[in-house]
């Protein structure tokens, strides 16, 4: 209480309004790991392109879950990268396609916005030690006890709205060129729960926008993606919407983009992990169906937690040194 | 064999029989992370008030796990305070609820509050890296495998017992003076199975003979718990039976005496942690629903867990030096 | 580019030709943690008398993670001893049992063995710094998520097959004695998928090769399995079939032979892993069952990994001294 100055624990240089703000527009480009302000810009548009809902939820998850961490104090090199931020754009957005745009809905955005600003803190502290980041696991598990929950609630749940239905598509794996093309732009922006082709292909630019080798990971994810549902005979109405290849796009972007080396291994363990993410798309679809929640960003991250877990053992895949 | 003395490795410092007898009464109180005698007899008295069944396997789970923990050695301090014990209280009075009371029981009983100690040494050994403790997780672990597993064996399963059955109560989220008043008690109760009032009342008291501070934040907790699951709009028939608030009321002890230094921020933060546990409970019902187990203490642990591993990247939430 | 001979980072020794082979075989025996030829010989000797699938996928598995970790530069020793290796045969295996003999399942094998070796080193990092090791999750967690996806891929699924079938057994818990000798025998092979006694048998001698005390462990699991079973009152019929008890031979292999030194309390509490193992079986068939995905050797790694990590905490259980 008379301590003299500075008290203990000092807190960390804070943000700035302009970091804060820049923060949270960031937040929408480090989905897909990049902090350039132009893709973030243009991503942003995409979600406004895909549905007013879309755009507004974004926004609103970007504002709510940087201020939490400004309030709570997070550094200001964190903070302004949008690294505190990115999972509560997808949380929000989350809210409003399972829970339906109603007044309650709101709350609930601001809700998962802020919890997913504190458990990205928890996982980046949990996997810290084994060289893991936290990814987009802080959204995935926000997202899945929210939706799990929220049937059970009164006051926030007005039934299944069409957004969160799952359409009966025929199982037959013969896959159409239109199938092809539009779950090509679709992988992209189905990571941001769009299934729009024009959408995804308005990511697209934004990506190359961030560096020409953003925009090849991200176009060689998407074709592993298309490739391996094809190979194993998955349903074509799917591919088509892109279920299954977003999470071989993050995929692709995370290991050869942001963690790797460039070697020729290591674009090769690249397709590798962008084909399993694919692959599992449909053992954890299976799974949460059973107890009603969603697959989320969920393959991309076991995935990419797993096999980058992997890489000190296997001294043929190498890591970038750690720059972050 | 030959080796001159002192034998490598040394055990460390035994308990004696009153250390051991210590342990096994404050056993009762840790599950409320109270060490005090008088506080542990009085719940105790509480335990016997809901049921003699209640009762007995309380005893039976504190004397089982303590004496676990003896033979294998676990060093004075821990044993004498009651923290190999507590886990084992709460997993024999968890198979007296799913299994009924059967002879078998008492068996199962024994097995249970053995493998608390175990799992509690085991979550500890897990989770220090990381700064965190086992809390109620070892007993959440045993009683889920143990109600889990059960009904595949002939000589342990008699049926449903009518204590281990949810009954179908209304939707309606409009709460009643009796819902309320009633709920505040039993969300003391229930952290112990208890869902009677007057249960939850004697706690209470003991509680406050722990300290006003301990007092207060079971009240706190409780009204959190109350005022979130009202406000989500759970079913008021649980809320009032304590369903939907006994993880808030562990989850604000945890954070509001046990774990966090008494700053304005950190209270702020324990509220939002007690509210979070609430919301957190119908999400893992609904999980736990779906293959045939239940949400125990879950909720508080989970979100006890996440939390507070997100404190070392939050700067104005401040943790306690460790003097546990 | 132009860099200097050596080049960083140093791909360390690798193995030769013998050394692969050698490390391919090892695996077979690596299954029951022993690295003797013989007993890798014995044991895959029994494979193909349980059948030519079960024998040629076991190949397969052992030969392609070999060969993947031997690509991503494993270290010699460690691929040598059959390290890499255990799991893709047992993978291998998994995939003919569950998805059928058909050419696809061929594909699926080379998948499964490759991710094998890959999750190998996963757990193995994730798990070094908490003193525990991979054992057979690597298996476990690929086979789960492999069972799980595949009925949803047009291309690999071709039904149900009569191997993955679990026929309706009646639940009497009266044992009679071809149960108890057969599931004896079985309880050594179900490791392997296999459910035919003289299997087990000679499996059993093949382990007595790699040492009494390994072959006396193995008997002692299998009948501490039988007894927990029995005593529990499991269906006779699964007993018969091997399926309460080949976790139970894991178990009491790995902490009497491996992890434990030779102490009286240390044998005790090998014959309590063995027999938590068993009964976890069952709470893990009922949880596997209700998504659609199997057991495998799950109990046995719960069991191993929980009990392991307690050690730390209890002075009396003192494990080896790292010397692997």
């Amino acid at each position: 209480m008379a301590t003299p100055l500075p008290t203990a624990p000092p807190v960390p240089a804070q943000a700035s309004l302009k970091d804060t703000a820049l923060g949270a527009l960031r937040g929408v480009g480090q989905v897909d790991f990049q902090a350039s302000v132009w893709t973030s810009l243009v991503i942003l548009a995409a979600l406004w392109a895909e549905s007013w809902e879309t755009g507004l939820f974004a926004v609103i998850g970007a504002v709510v879950s940087t201020l939490t961490a400004r309030l709570l104090a997070v550094p200001r090199d964190t903070l302004g990268q949008g690294l505190m931020t990115y999972c509560g754009v997808l949380g929000a957005i989350a809210m409003v396609v399972y829970l339906g745009n109603h007044p309650s809905t709101y709350v609930m955005a601001v809700a998962a916005a802020l919890m997913c600003t504190l458990v990205t803190a928890t996982l980046n502290h949990l996997l810290a030690p084994f060289g893991l980041r936290a990814f987009t696991g802080p959204f995935c598990l926000v997202a899945l006890v929210m939706v799990l929950g929220a049937p059970s609630f009164e006051r926030i749940w007005h039934g299944t709205p069409p957004t969160a239905v799952t359409p009966e598509t025929p199982r037959s794996p013969v896959v159409s060129w239109t199938d092809l093309w539009q779950g090509f732009f679709a992988n992209v922006s189905q990571i941001f729960f769009a299934g729009t082709w024009y959408v995804g292909l308005i990511m697209l630019v934004g990506l190359f926008l961030a560096g020409w080798k953003v925009g090849v990971f991200t176009v060689v994810g998407s074709v592993v993606g298309l490739l391996t549902a094809w190979a194993l005979g998955a349903p074509a109405a799917l591919i088509g919407q892109g279920i299954y290849g977003y999470n071989a796009v993050l995929t692709s972007l995370a290991f050869g983009v942001v963690l790797l080396r460039p070697t020729v291994w290591n674009y090769g363990f690249t397709v590798l992990a962008a084909a399993a993410s694919t692959a599992l798309t449909a053992s954890l679809s299976v799974l949460f169906a059973t107890f009603g929640s969603h697959t989320f960003t969920w393959p991309f991250n076991i995935t990419t937690w797993a096999l980058l877990a992997a890489v000190p053992l296997l001294p043929r895949i190498t890591a970038r040194a750690d720059d972050s």
